[in-house]
């Protein structure tokens, strides 16, 4: 039997774990034969194929990115995308896809299931952790470490000179990294796009901290917005990037804390370092298990799965519910963490 | 009210950042006072205390160990221990007790309760990860993420001489670390106490590696014991190490190793270094957590109980149940990550 | 005998480890009794001490920042600073001072003992290693090391996407922390101060490295400037900022890579990251010798010197000289490095 | 001009850091061809080469390890070695041999040019640090860091428990990582192979440590032996071990520990941990200008040269001269360490 691999999207650590799994137990176990697809769905669209057996997984695991590539690459928004996608795999030889991405790639492996019968296995990968269907994604866990590291890094500075330090960490929708590394940084406020924040409260946080202890540092998802959002457009600073870049909230909110409270603020923003590098032992530990057990599903002929963490099990489920919500971050967690504010 | 804090058993990464998070939502939610008793149940036993309050749990969080510090004292092996705990908390006018510690600390805190109704909650904590009430325990993430980053270093060193390098990490009835530490670093043989390991297979597995790629690494837990018992025993060198050290079972397999393979192994003893130094980002989350919740236990009246964790969710369960049976691998798991071996 | 001890300036790791060694040795083997200053010259300034003795630097060695406080505060803008100074260590009975800082640190100590015989010893301390008189100051291989690994995670993506990545870094006039932090992360283009940089040739190296292999890091030291200096105030997206930010070089030169290009660029400014944080071993051990060799000094009456790194020595330099020259890069160390760029 | 690349001896982070400034100057700027020798001299004494060009060394810069393996074979031992080598590499074409290692391997080369003229230039290598004619060797640093962290993980546990926690280090005949891991990580006591070392006096460190404050720590050299060399060999579990190890003077320093304070002892072996892994920034900077400065020699026909460091300056220094000696550490050096004994 004949196997496709697929990683698409954003990268994110534990990719090239998966795709160890996956191959080493098919080949060891089942005896599969698998085809390598370059640069996610673009792969399959134009028959761009890389050479996947054992020795090409071999000291990959501790790697971070993808061997096989990665892309954005939306086959729904070309003419006759899935129809070439299906050619291509028939052509190839390919029985059954493991499609390892977010919401947009295995969006596209159900409508490839749906229309044309491909038999299709998902392996979840969001850096931003905001899948419903599983307890956690890999990747999430290194790029937690990496902000944490550098929150502990900045109270150093916050203890030695009397600056508030602005972190802007990722997280467009969800704000699972800046909660989980602000907790574990004792950040001093955090904020996500879950909820609008207030700036007189932030500034209140700010001061109470100041007087507490030394200076604040204060965590700020990159998607997070301020309860009045026009705030945001009015500031000429901001309008001036032109089109919206990674440091934008930060950078803002860093000169509105100036502004109202006088206490000088810096901003770090740090962007890719997050979701680059080798991956944490989590990480690994929960990118191998989903790749076992995605092509387990294969094996057990069980398609239109994806496979997910609950509590320690690896449990499948079905794509189209997986991908169905997004997971946001629960009013009651935000407000359970809040006991570490100001 | 006044809330006893202590913490008993081996140190752990994360026992300060429990201690923080009941301190903190103690005093500033529910106005407790706290008293903090010094070294495990040593502290109770003489009246020994030590003060706890916001300014004594400031910038803790990221350090390993726990500033009330720890001991193995068991007043149950003391004449009157019970009692003289029970009259000392009287005495210092402590009304509810958090106990974080494993097994034997939490077991004093239910005879406590059971013979005297002293009210308290239990906050579980093994770096072993072998308490069965929960998915995890804090200080097992940051011990795993340690003996990971040994075994990659390992790698180098394997890829450029022909030696097999063992090895030795914590895990005395469990082979959790040995299994998550072994599998994220890409080890080629797993050895855990769950499963009594042949000499013979594990020389195999080292040889077939040696062919298909460069030299194998073995992970084996500190607990681990080859079929045959007595091997053990008989070799001198173990034997004469008087009482029986954490280096025992490393040390003792590259020995069998190179004897019958004829390669030259060498090992490694990672020792306390995995039980050492700044939690990591999963732990500190996980610790926090488990703080907030014991001190909510402590707020509703929930005694008896201790907090765990299942999925992304901290639940209360019986003490008495929670450490009734050691969490040991299952012998699927084992399996499962078999694929790699060799 | 009683010694002043203080740290001025910016905060940089080695900062305690320097406190620690002076005081151990001055106590231990001189018999010396030390009053700590608070917050640099703001210290003696005010008569604002702290206790200093071996109880107070136990465990401070790993630790980033200074117990001691520290300022930028200039008592040579004050009216009378200088004398107050000299009054106040009198009525304190201080015979000596220790001053560990940078170039404007170490001049008000150069004033001091020149106007009023204050007998002085210098430490130097720059993050960004630009004082002439030392091989090395601490501080700088910890921040060299920081910025390396976050280049070093950045390449994961550089190779997954199609992105420019852009790295700014400390380094206002004197580019060695980039091009340190750049060669070992293997950058493809760095750019210091020293050398002002042509936008055309930046993009030409971008392009060259397209092509030969995935996509560039390029690291700028945040005192870098372009060749035709205008082109920066005429950005409009700068002149937003108000009052220059860190963030500023980084961000524009990004644009300048799109704009030009057409390949999408981001960045990331690393910024206090850098100085915070456990110092690297290195400067634990440059800091302490630095302390342990400055306490010598007092000991042997050689007052007005500096100490400082030749080789694996060492020596003691005269202050004044020590200060009065930048230690810039050298044009032909840039250009030994340049066989990467592109 | 074709020139040859091989690495000898154990193994040491930063080879492959030379290997890459060697290959990427040589063909940019020189337009060499290289041919690289597989495992030291095994290669030009079998005639077993890889092919080294540009893209041979991408991506290596960051990895341990060497690219072109090493191993310890040694052509003075084996008959007509040295004309043997002389003839592949004429056979080869190749005109001059860039030679990275130790002690033995530069020997090699010495004789080689002596004997039969063929043109070598030598790059020091000893993760031990112990060569005279440069200040530092790369993968020292990166040892020490490794040790240091280690040691500061330990301090958590020594803080926690009073157990005496012995750590040994490499360092056979030299005691460089010890002093400045020892150092960096506030050991207590550090014991080297320059100077044999007086059970009694380690203990009374340890009982006034105890005094003092938490468990000490003990930094031993593999190399250091105590005063009366007798002891190890009459005590049994040492020399069971058959032939020596590298945990012996630190278990057996445990032991006597235990036996004559009556506190509890632990060890750890870092073993082959220390040389692994990913190279610090500082010893990717300085392997890389050795490469970058090897080169040069080839390109100025300055033969018999080897690369060194002096103060920031990468000097030229004769290879016989260079290899006569051992560094080990100077007396007062030590003693200068000592005050933060006990």
């Amino acid at each position: 039997m004949k196997v496709g691999v697929l990683t698409g999207g954003g990268d994110c650590p534990g990719l090239n774990a998966v795709i160890r799994a996956v191959v080493r137990k098919g080949v060891q176990e089942y005896g599969y034969d698998f085809t390598g697809f370059r640069d996610g769905w673009r792969g399959p669209l134009e028959g761009d194929t890389v050479p996947l057996d054992i020795p090409a997984v071999r000291g990959i695991l501790p790697r971070g990115g993808t061997v096989l590539g990665s892309s954005r690459t939306n086959p729904l928004k070309q003419r006759d995308g899935i129809r070439r996608i299906k050619d291509n795999l028939a052509a190839l030889g390919v029985e059954a896809l493991i499609t390892i991405g977010g919401e947009d790639t295995l969006g596209v492996a159900t409508r490839l299931a749906d229309e044309y019968g491909v038999p299709c296995v998902g392996v979840p990968k969001t850096i931003d952790n905001d899948l419903s269907a599983t307890d956690y994604t890999f990747g999430f866990d290194t790029a937690v470490g990496i902000a944490t590291e550098a929150i502990d890094r900045l109270h150093t500075t916050a203890e030695s000179h009397m600056r508030v330090l602005v972190v802007e960490v990722m997280g467009r929708h969800a704000g699972w990294i800046a909660l989980h590394s602000g907790l574990a940084g004792g950040a001093n406020v955090i904020l996500i796009p879950e909820q609008r924040f207030d700036v007189e409260q932030v500034c209140s946080w700010v001061t109470s901290r100041f007087r507490a202890s030394y200076a604040p540092i204060v965590v700020v998802a990159e998607g997070a917005m301020p309860r009045d959002g026009d705030m945001v457009l009015k500031d000429e600073s901001l309008d001036s990037y032109g089109h919206v870049r990674l440091s934008g909230v930060g950078e803002w909110l860093a000169k509105q804390i100036e502004k109202r409270t006088g206490n000088e603020a810096r901003t770090t923003v740090l962007g890719h370092v997050q979701r680059g590098g080798t991956p944490s032992a989590f990480d690994r530990w929960l990118a191998t298990r989903f790749g076992l057990h995605a092509v387990d599903c294969v094996h057990d002929g069980d398609f239109g799965k994806m496979v997910a963490l609950r509590g320690t099990d690896i449990v499948r489920v079905p794509i189209a519910e997986a991908t169905a919500r997004l997971k946001t971050v629960d009013p009651a967690l935000y407000e359970e963490v809040g006991v570490f504010f100001g």
